[in-house]
């Protein structure tokens, strides 16, 4: 196993902190977390949640990290596909080589992130499981986030690492839930959330088993295995690793929708919440894919949490500066 | 949650016994597991494993329960078969249901595991999951194992729950990777094993998310998820659910033989062990269907349990009575 020489300082551990949720201003949503957590734990209340269905998910881009200006698989995935065209230039006239090279937004915009998810799944296919990862981990290291010029481990929301934190200090089984594919994200789900390998529920490759020079190996495959990690692939993936209802699900597009119903349709208590995107200054206001999302939260009366509102900082490196601005 | 009447006394805690594993014969089995466990738990040794990569994956029909004279999915398919030919009585005239109800066992010798899963599966589409769910816990309430008289979840090899509290003593992520469907399994691997519903890794019926009177429900679609669960798609599935190799696995068959030279190639300490079923006295003598995994072990020096030799006593009820035998 490699080492990897990630640069992060991200806090989960909550227990030192005297108040919960430090990092949330006080408000509506904070207090119904707070509250949410208090019923299911106490012993003798009947909302009381027994340890082994304290299930949370947790969708990944723009729930826990930034998603802008590109989805980070994306930004990978561009890059992977420069190398390559510097090996085989002729690649520079072919579809999506093309697109992705040329960074033609109109090109990506008129597909799905299903249809893009699986663009990227088959460029990366017939790699060595091994190699692949090993590319991954290059590109974690390597590579900053355009805008804040971070690596991009540090892109992590605070208050909702202090979230996870909190939840599993009372003893929930935190799950992410992501449409990104499953292993490039494990590569950061352990050390950026605290969250192992198994609890990574993606949209997840193909691999097939084959040997060379007498070792079994996994091989990435074009295909993808169905459902793709999204709407209601991410209920069908849940029922599939979990085998049982989230009581809290966080998301923050129309991709979670799906998720957050689910969580909110049973007998147990249960908290789905929605992250809106509203925050112009700190990190990027939009509701782009986000409108059915957002309409069904005021429907159904699920708590919004705002990021202008509710979070006191949005990156643990701008804690040291509250002025910190993208666009400064 | 409906409470159910299982009538189980296995005991997975092995912290009372002053001997480990005493329900197995002394020999080179047991000896091989207690050092592999003693390497990968001493931390002072260069084959010390962390917590987290002490993965174990248990197949479960024929290794951790009794697989004969069918499986019990199958048993349970024939019973729900029945009482649908009660209500519609056309059906008796129907392939695959006129096989299951004259138990025409040529009918299916002549399928694949994986043929026949698919009819069961298929048998149960269009069910609401909890509905299905209900029909699992009625059977095991209601049903005993055809010879030995038993409830189904009596069917458990002691000296296997021994070893999965053993090794979960020595904190092991037990894992069941298991051919028969994961919602079936699931209904019985905590109470039985102790394995969690999120630890049991089956073949995956596809579900859908429907609307039903305003809630949203899973319903059971005639479709599998693939891959299948047997040979390389257990492999596969080790992959997409847990992300790393395990260290020990058990199994019985050629459907297992991919998942435990998965295991056997890896650079961390490794013991991958095949049951094989030699005992005509306790239960029942065969090797159809593990010809290439003996075959396997024997070439690569992997260990062998023999039922025979290495386990004192095969079931909990057993184990007041030494000579019980199935053909008493």
């Amino acid at each position: 196993m490699t080492d990897h020489a990630y640069n992060i300082n991200i806090d989960t551990d909550t227990s030192t902190h005297a108040e919960p949720l430090a990092s949330w201003q006080d408000g509506p949503t904070k207090r119904a977390i707070l509250k949410f957590v208090q019923q299911v734990t106490d012993k003798s209340s009947s909302t009381y949640v027994p340890v082994a269905e304290r299930i949370a998910a947790f969708d990944n881009d723009g729930t826990l990290w930034c998603e802008k200006p590109s989805y980070t698989q994306e930004i990978f995935i561009i890059k992977y596909f420069h190398e390559q065209a510097e090996r085989h230039p002729e690649l520079r006239e072919v579809q999506p080589f093309k697109a992705f090279l040329e960074n033609d937004r109109a090109y990506f915009q008129a597909l799905s992130i299903q249809e893009v998810g699986k663009l990227v799944l088959q460029a990366v296919a017939d790699l060595p499981q091994e190699e692949y990862v090993q590319k991954v981990r290059t590109f974690f290291e390597e590579t900053l986030h355009p805008h804040y010029q971070r690596p991009f481990t540090e892109m992590a929301y605070a208050p909702m690492m202090e979230l996870i934190g909190y939840l599993r200090q009372h003893e929930f089984q935190v799950y992410l839930v992501t449409g990104g594919e499953t292993d490039f994200v494990r590569e950061i789900a352990e050390k950026m959330y605290g969250i192992p390998r198994s609890h990574v529920i993606g949209s997840a490759v193909m691999v097939k088993l084959e040997t060379y020079h007498d070792q079994p190996m996994l091989v990435r495959q074009k295909s993808m295995l169905e459902p793709f990690n999204e709407g209601t692939g991410k209920v069908v993936n849940i029922h599939v690793h979990i085998g049982q209802q989230p009581i809290l699900a966080v998301g923050n597009s129309n991709g979670d929708l799906d998720m957050l119903l689910y969580t909110e349709h049973q007998s147990r208590p249960h908290l789905p919440l929605l992250i809106h995107h509203d925050d112009s200054e700190r990190e990027f206001a939009y509701e782009r894919g986000a409108e059915r999302a957002l309409q069904a939260a005021t429907l159904h009366d699920w708590n919004i949490i705002s990021m202008k509102n509710d979070f006191k900082h949005i990156f643990s490196f701008a804690q040291i500066d509250a002025t910190y601005s993208v666009h400064q």
